[in-house]
């Protein structure tokens, strides 16, 4: 009998973070995969990264719909409820033998209670981190929940066991987002990059470009429009250089930052700026790998921009405390500290390839675990 | 202006533990108290804590229904979710400052992802204890999510500080379970008792009984009815002594275990027994402190029983790996295991009162601190 | 390719008057059945009709839980709200060519918005018909949602076509209730019986008893109580006949109904009375089949015991204006007016067979009726 | 006791149709008014209709966001199934005597489910019209759940007593929706226009120009995108009118048409349109009493339309069994038809005020009846 493996994917990030280890799963002969997709995968709005999951050849076995509109964090809040309320109703469908979940979105609570209360084991994928916002708690509650972690670097595999998780079930095989970029060629192909559409002036791929990320930071909602625009503004003050932009994806306060957006397209700013809704994984690490500089606060700056030594500003305080290599700057949200950043960042150009966050193996060692680790344990407490 | 404080009671259980808390912030001068009452304290099935509540002169703000009928893991979960979604739109409508939640049960998780994803500081009453089982999870992850913590025993907010919570926030006040204790008579009133109906044999409260009261264990679920039936068993080895039992709270499992009473009932061997609903966290702890010896695998044997020095018999695993004092014995779920120990209990007779879990002051000490601590802070992590 | 046709069934009453239409569904060449259960069917205190949906061959393609405990209006109407979040994830998933719903019960209308809110052509079964409280509402509302229409006697079919219903989508077969009664052998089988288990006086199928089944009347809740308590005295007055009484079905007010049932028990007053919580649709046929006369509220006293002539004392108003055959006597919920009715009815015997309610072959024409009615309609009012 | 008049609003056409009806609940000296409003109130995306109703006077005694985000007809089923999960427990706390709903959308049927599962009387304004769509479905089955009828023509009154309701609590006092333009000057204000921003070519509102509101229709679903751009591509052909164009509402598809105006407007062809995301009933009407003509498929056009005269070219199917008056004439999805119909229309000028419904004193005739109509009934049917 082959150990059913039940991944959750809740939003695009997600899907870029676990793909690789729901491709080892699939391949394992001792392992079966069942997916389910939810919340923003299926959403227009941000890109249904549900089309690009099927054309890479996975088929959910479920799709739930359980995003409550308002994107404040009420409906956040309501959403992880309506997710808990569907997601447990599929795990009795499938009876898996184990639920992986990957990192500390709202949605990812949601996969965390359904399995944990239904005595069904939970895995969850880059645990143990720290970035100094509301994620950390949801990430460390999510821990406090599951049964078998694969945290991405050695500070969080340590966290989690002084945290009281069982050392013999915590594994740092590095991060499976790494895996993308080992295994696949980054070079831009244009015509797969045309075919994504999107609004503003046309990019030549072959010509210097950044890379702008900027999602909401939730315990300062309400302030998106405002950060957003700081940041455009210091952007425009690059004009050697294309400007790529992608929307935030569904957090509390993306409206807000879309709002920023729409605001600045229609003063007319945005000359040599385009924006697009959504990449597929490998899309996105290539145009990661091949920017200038990459400015925002997405968290593969910090990961993926690592393991390929891609200078990156970080605005604000989202991932203020994340373990980070040498290509990470900082800056605040105002035009002027970004700007100073950019400058900095663009006269360093490339950095050395940083093995913080592994070796780009961790799908098929996680697989592997996964195949083989024993599951009639009961949770203890090794305090 | 006031603070205003939110408790969310959610079963009889919780109401009992927080009630001095709920006193002590209604009567203090710089507290307003906002109280919502939802899942079982609504339910006719687990005695409608609700009715005691107001007769003790809180009026609820709230009344959420929010349990899915079941009592498997499954519905559990369900209820969580659903619980998340009607409690956020009450924080929304109440606007408190702060919310509180108690202890370990799904319902406490409904509430704590509700107010921490709101942004609403959370205080968690009772976290950092370990007992063994499920719950240690749902405790552990709640401390997670809270931002002010009062655990009951010095054991716990050490644990606490070392899963990374800030030592300024982490207060040890002792139990506020223990306030009804120490503030209330502990004599028996025969005809109160009465006022409780119930079914079988008439007890005199005047005369030697013991007290059972087990729940199921979530993490064995289906187990229940034998479990139960094994300490029923060995309950009639006792016939010099009455027996009072109350029905098991709302957890998995339950409607299993009441299976196992009333097939205990049906074939006609409760001579000496009485079956209860309910009691007022007053009149159980009443209850309680006359009992010769209590069986089972109630939390309060432990609590309230160590601050009593009441003989206790802890059957099985839910409790194994709590803290405890002089006055607990362990017993495994067969007849023989629990007669055996009932019969060590009942050569000791009563303990010493311990003070493992406090004074029986916590409910003022909290609110002064409610009152007073610092409301703008981050979660930050002190690893 | 096959018709999909996706039968939702929600409670016991639901499976037993559709089972034959499922039997004919799933036989016929060209249509698939699709099978959903949920709410009460999946609830150990409702009898857990889902185990002899199994037994009697049909494996559910989903099992949704979606009663919210409470049994109160509110709940009943948040249970419905519940039931619509996960059916439509159900019928997304599934794909239907059609769903077929039954009657008029709060689920009912859950399977009836999620299907025609998703454009899923909707068929209704025992619609038109006119009981004189709440269920009337919900029945034509369901009418005024669903597609087609099947109906049980000539005036329902007239009267749906008077509501603006399309004749040539209106078609009265029958009720696929009396299929059951056509179809199966009437007699009592003891062994059978026996493993009904239940409580009270053992009871000789051989020697007469009457049947009571006496549900809440949500129009009238909080009275449930008192009301079954009149009957159960009037039943005491005949110690000749033993009686056998079923519990009620989940509906606002059912737990009223059985504390008033508990309660009449506690007193020591049920010598005679056996108490019973589910029969297999055949059985109960069997049981009111055999019954000297049945007393209560069930529609089944109408619609089956119309078909096999037993003589039904109808108490209260639930079913006062329903369209109903010889058979009927109705009482007021007094001892008095339902003892009087019962003497009535013992001195009348049995009735002849009435075909008010079809010939037993609905379940087989509705489903060669649903393979072959053209599906590609927009619904239209012909008023 | 005043009774307590609950109207739940939850679009901005639903507040705009009703807000004469709440505004003579408040002024009753016998009645006080409770607002609850939900859905897509409470979304910037639908203009946040709840700063209107705030700023003109009426404050929310509930917001509750139930809209699961998706805008497919799967989501559609989904929301009302939260809207009754949430609305039950808010009528719960406000103890209504009655509650309010307007029309036929899917938010209006979760208030009626909630509302007459509770047995709280439900009041439905607008029932008995037929447009030719699932609408249609929607507002019948309303209908069968309501006890007070206003329905807005003479027409629809009758219809109603045909479909079996009372005719005793089904009064025809024209449509309060005529209110607003009876009681309030339809001449615009050029300030506050330029506050509702919007995007494209300035309008000069002294000077001729046309208004457009296309919603999606949900029969149709999939189809709106391209629906909408021959519409749009039509009033290119009259490049001496201005354009002003509204976004669609919240129903299933309106993703669809909003791709449909976005795709418009990115391939430049929109000069001389302006699209705008919301106006106060009192502006939407003050647009349309002064457009030249007005396109799409808002039933306003109709309404409204029919009182002031306006010419009107009602596209599609959406409402095409409305019953109507002289000043609209219909077209299909096409540009040339459109476009011609555009031209007879011009032609046309201006129509003759038409009382088809009613006289613009809806909104107090409604609150009188609902100060003195008996509630103490049984809901019957007079077939």
């Amino acid at each position: 009998m082959k150990r059913k493996v039940c991944v959750v994917v809740a939003s695009r990030a997600n899907y870029g973070r676990i793909k690789y280890v729901m491709r080892a799963v699939q391949e394992h002969p001792e392992l079966e995969l069942q997916l389910i997709v939810g919340a923003s995968t299926l959403l227009e709005r941000y890109g249904r990264a549900v089309d690009i999951i099927r054309q890479e050849g996975f088929e959910p076995d479920r799709s739930i719909f359980y995003v409550v509109e308002g994107e404040t964090p009420l409906t956040q809040a309501k959403s992880t409820g309506l997710g808990i309320v569907e997601l447990s109703t599929a795990f009795q469908d499938l009876k898996p033998d184990m639920v992986v979940t990957v990192a500390d979105r709202y949605e990812t609570m949601a996969t965390a209670i359904a399995a944990s209360y239904m005595n069904i084991p939970l895995v969850h994928v880059q645990g143990g981190e720290v970035s100094g916002n509301i994620d950390d708690r949801v990430r460390h509650a999510i821990t406090k929940l599951a049964d078998i972690h694969f945290p991405c670097t050695e500070q969080s595999r340590e966290r989690l066991i002084r945290m009281g998780e069982d050392e013999d079930r915590v594994f740092n095989y590095g991060c499976p987002a790494m895996d993308v970029i080992a295994n696949e060629d980054t070079a831009i192909n244009n015509d797969v990059m045309a075919g994504y559409g999107g609004v503003g002036s046309a990019i030549d791929w072959s010509k210097p470009y950044m890379l702008m990320v900027q999602h909401p930071v939730t315990t300062s909602f309400g302030d998106g429009m405002h950060q957003v625009m700081e940041t455009l503004h210091a952007l425009c003050e690059f004009p050697d250089h294309q400007k790529v932009v992608l929307w935030p994806n569904s957090d509390a306060g993306s409206e807000d930052v879309a709002k920023g957006i729409r605001s600045f397209r229609e003063r007319g700013e945005s000359a040599g700026f385009h924006f697009y809704r959504n990449f597929s994984p490998e899309d996105y690490v290539r145009v990661l790998a091949n920017a200038s500089v990459c400015i925002g606060n997405s968290s593969s700056f910090i990961r993926e921009g690592s393991f390929l030594g891609v200078p990156a500003v970080v605005v604000g305080d989202r991932q203020r405390n994340r373990e980070h290599g040498p290509n990470v700057t900082f800056a605040d949200y105002t035009q002027a500290s970004v700007q100073a950043a950019i400058t900095r960042q663009l006269q360093a150009r490339a950095y050395e390839h940083d093995d913080l966050f592994g070796h780009g193996d961790a799908g098929k060692k996680i697989a592997g675990m996964l195949a083989q680790i024993e599951l009639n344990f009961e949770k203890g407490n090794s305090y």
